[in-house]
């Protein structure tokens, strides 16, 4: 059956990272796909250092930021983040390769509420994010 | 004199800039330093869009992260994110001009709480950020 | 004029302030409204304080959760909280009186940002609260 | 053994549970303690309503924020909140009994954050919270 929800999943995510220039362009890669669940991993470049010489905060966010957004669209309609709150719990550093992985927490009508835990390889959480999602449209496909 | 706040801002914000490839590498410039307050503007680039087009969260956070780190370090003392929570108001365009103001709220100690409001050229605010930072040393200079 | 946005709010406020129960029964009062903008008080009563002796931070959250409340509904549209953040800056103790003042940051359509800053009597931030509001109706009168 | 983690845990919410005049007074009762996660319960009463004639949002904070305080002080370290963040997802309407299941995410040295979610008797997710600890002294027994 292609319409299951996995399928559903499946052709969602891969219709919104096509064009995903961002996610693509910092060399995050999909991990696995759910339906409400992405995980998403990226390798800590130099151009993501900051003058502390760690990993500037901002792209750990985003990290998160995109496994939620691939983890709330994965159902197929076009929803977007309306907040995120990030607890940053370790430093990371150059060169590390991190995971997040996003799953739903709750979802009602057009809200919905994800959770994403980011992890380095050997499982220490480094970053711990939630997020509101909003649904904008009706399925775009 | 060389030692009031605004000397010592000017050039803790330098020494942090400097080596800051993650801001650099992504066009950042600083607009204003004060005590306490930065300002950095960033425009947004093909490579910060997302899957529906518009500019990914990540990077409005990344500003918004970068202009929190200026003003928490402008006292010369080394400092990091603990959290942040962002609330994202807007859809922002490729092509258009953010400005990230950062504003202490409070400090006592090693704990500080700063507020980011992030706008478009025309003033229109399109995320609001607050976050908690702790100092991790001594002043390094 | 009685209806100008001042007449408004101080009708819309004292139309919901009647029937709160739970405000009045904590010895909260209303200490000035503006559109957008109300400030609440609280003295801090033995059934407030937690097993560490000092005021449980439930009840620094509900006054602010009250100003943010009568502030997003001060423009006399049933409006309800969809999120909130507090910063606890400082323990607050047994017999001290807080006042909780709101603003509007932002508003569009049915959603809004208030912040929430709460003090002591002699102007110390206790806590800053922060909350996302959303209208579920029309005007109700 | 007396001196597992569930003695301990034991101990410690006993001993914090006896002076705490604010979550006795609104009526809470413990459910389940274990070492990091504890589960407490309120009835929502009619002093806990607000001007829309539902739960005070500060009410369900408050009971999120007991759950917190009892699975971060279960180590028998004084433990304070440092932070919290909660989502509303229904409305609680009076007689309602709910209950909150905290659990420990994440702890190094004095720094903790917790999660807990709170649910009506069938289940139903009303809010989710999420909060940050900070241990202030070393064990009080």
């Amino acid at each position: 059956m292609a319409d299951d929800a996995q399928s559903v999943a499946d052709r969602a995510v891969a219709a919104l990272w096509a064009p995903d220039r961002a996610s693509q362009g910092l060399g995050m890669q999909i991990v696995s796909v759910a339906a409400g669940a992405v995980s998403i991993r990226m390798t800590i470049r130099e151009d993501m250092t900051n003058g502390h010489g760690i990993c500037h905060g901002g792209f750990i966010f985003t990290l998160a930021d995109s496994a939620f957004a691939f983890s709330c669209n994965s159902a197929g309609e076009a929803t977007v983040a309306a907040s995120g709150q990030i607890e940053f719990l370790e430093a990371v550093r150059l060169g590390e390769r991190l995971t997040a992985a996003g799953r739903m927490l709750w979802e009602r009508g057009r809200q919905g509420i994800y959770a994403v835990d980011v992890c380095r390889e050997d499982g220490t959480l480094v970053a711990l994010f939630r997020g509101r999602s909003h649904k904008i449209s009706r399925p775009a496909s």
